[in-house]
């Protein structure tokens, strides 16, 4: 699985931590993270977190990735502009029972987590126990398993309902603020690690084209 | 304020637990709840959580309603499915201080909280502890009050960039499954407590038709 | 090991729950679950929190048990009864890192967890997560690494400390209230536990003797 | 009531942040705030966690403190060596809810709070609202009421239990580690405190003699 990691400013300078904590975990499973910043809180792409949402938005859409991880201070605010976009059912997590249930009944597609409200001294450790949760089996199983099946359902009808209320993403690319969407994919590595996962001629083209 | 209580199939059961605690907090500060159900684990209507993220969007989107209190066993689908709506911009509250910085930062219109993971023994208390959070004060005005401004304009850029993604809720109610929106409308009380209070006569109108 | 569990009797009807999810966690690791009881709200042998400590005092003195897991309805009372105890260090424990750092850096004898207030729907997995953190690895070998020898000097210091405050256990056993005492010890399978497994011929004696 | 607050070296940074939030809630209350320190990580006098644990004791038995607020990196470490003083029962507190039925079911006599693990941004908000739960009303009232009963003879039993299992302070005073006792009262306002609030004359006494 492509995992984006997706960091707005005000926690930007939590990247190393956030990272490692990612890697550690879901590389040994046979995943790849793809780190499109921020790095550091004075880098010169700054990324709020409704460029966060347009981003998360665009990888998932174009199939760059196939779940993003993000966050913020209390992960409210990326959480709200990711599940703005279409096609995205991004999850806030709190705790490693958080990140089960979610992958088990929500089977999302993407996470936010707070970096700053309740991070303290060995947070990474309750990082690492949320990846694990999410990415070291299969998800959409269900919890309890007996209930599998409505839960499945439910997924379903949450997801033909989404497909109605939001534009498609191409639509949503040309309709946004040009400016939000140029500083959405300013980061230092966009381009090297979108174009060469991105299976969606039409977004490419059109990122390209800005 | 006029606080819309939402709950759906899973949780049904606690209603009157959570609307308990919603009235003791928000009652004595001026506001109203209309308590749009399930009222029971048997009700004849039975709103899943896709269904409760359609009502929170009529409501809100209507003016029916000027925040939206919902959850679901672990909050996740009843907040993924209102943030899919147009306009509505649902935080996941644990405990109060989430509930107090979503108030400040976010400014958010409805939440959904965990009605049964780590809902045990006086969660009551906690339920009521939120609650004041939310609605005791002005909202908004940012924490701390030295960023009040750039989260303010955070928010702006974020309900922009929803309005772009979604379209708006009338369009919404004519192209999504008509099944589930007659069964997301279809609590005993919906009729009194919904025309009696939305400002939307095209909403109204559409509903009625159905 | 040899790891106790003990439930009082307001959580009593929990026991299985939490019986199984510690030896679903812990027999693969090659440890021995001795469930104590209670069994069932309506055991013949109530046993309540200031009971749990007495007992606990027994098993860990006694060396019958190396590792206590108590609880109660917040976890409080139960955590209190085992710290009046001579030589019981009892953490309490919520979430996975609180186990982890507690092993780690506590490096203690007996948990108490809170198995009705925040115990809701799926708690088991949090119970499983917990003791996974508590019996996996090496206790005591700091976290972070670096700080293990200030860390290790800490519980020496604490351990010579309540070395002098508290008297030790028989004669703790010999001066507290007798009913008390008789009835902590009144469990159905007390005795086939405790008798085969306690390295005290000094408490067996007086026990015995009651 | 006389309210101590006593912070370890590993948090003692903190001591500014966590002074603020206690008399913000409990100076408006009618209490008042005694801080014995530390009050920074460069402190003269630096106190470990044991070292709480006997302050604590000295305070509370004394009765130069009503209650006593301390905590260290994750709580356990003070919670531990405070409870393992005669006449102490010492909570360990994570938030609001932790705090109310700590307050009405133990009726205990000190907290300890973690000031590292989970001490993210904004927590000096949870610290208050913990703080508004304890001393805000009458304490040991019971939750439900309709339990108080059975609650209140519990606390009797533990403490009754306690008093049999260590021995008395003055006695513990006499045998600990004079250079850790030392060690313990040599906060540089001490002495200003302390002597101008106990009550108990052979404590007085023997401090004064060291």
């Amino acid at each position: 699985m492509k995992i984006a990691l997706i960091n707005e400013n005000s926690q930007a300078a939590k990247n190393g931590i956030i990272h490692d904590a990612l890697t550690t975990v879901v590389e040994p499973l046979g995943h790849d993270v793809h780190n499109y910043g921020m790095y550091s809180a004075d880098d010169d792409a700054q990324v709020t977190y409704p460029m966060v949402g347009l981003l998360t938005g665009i990888l998932l859409n174009s199939g760059a990735a196939d779940f993003v991880v993000t966050g913020c201070g209390t992960g409210s605010g990326s959480m709200l502009a990711a599940n703005a976009m279409p096609g995205v059912f991004c999850g806030l997590i709190v705790d490693p029972t958080d990140a089960f249930l979610f992958a088990q009944i929500n089977d999302g597609n993407a996470i936010a987590m707070p970096y700053a409200k309740g991070f303290g001294w060995a947070a990474e450790l309750n990082l690492q126990d949320c990846y694990r949760k999410l990415f070291e089996g299969e998800s959409g199983v269900g919890y309890p398993k007996e209930r599998a099946a409505i839960m499945k359902k439910n997924r379903g009808v949450l997801a033909e309902l989404k497909a109605k209320t939001c534009h498609d993403m191409l639509t949503v690319l040309k309709s946004v603020d040009q400016e939000l969407l140029k500083s959405a994919i300013a980061g230092e590595k966009f381009a090297d690690l979108f174009y060469a996962n991105s299976k969606d001629d039409a977004i490419n083209d059109y990122l390209r084209s800005l």
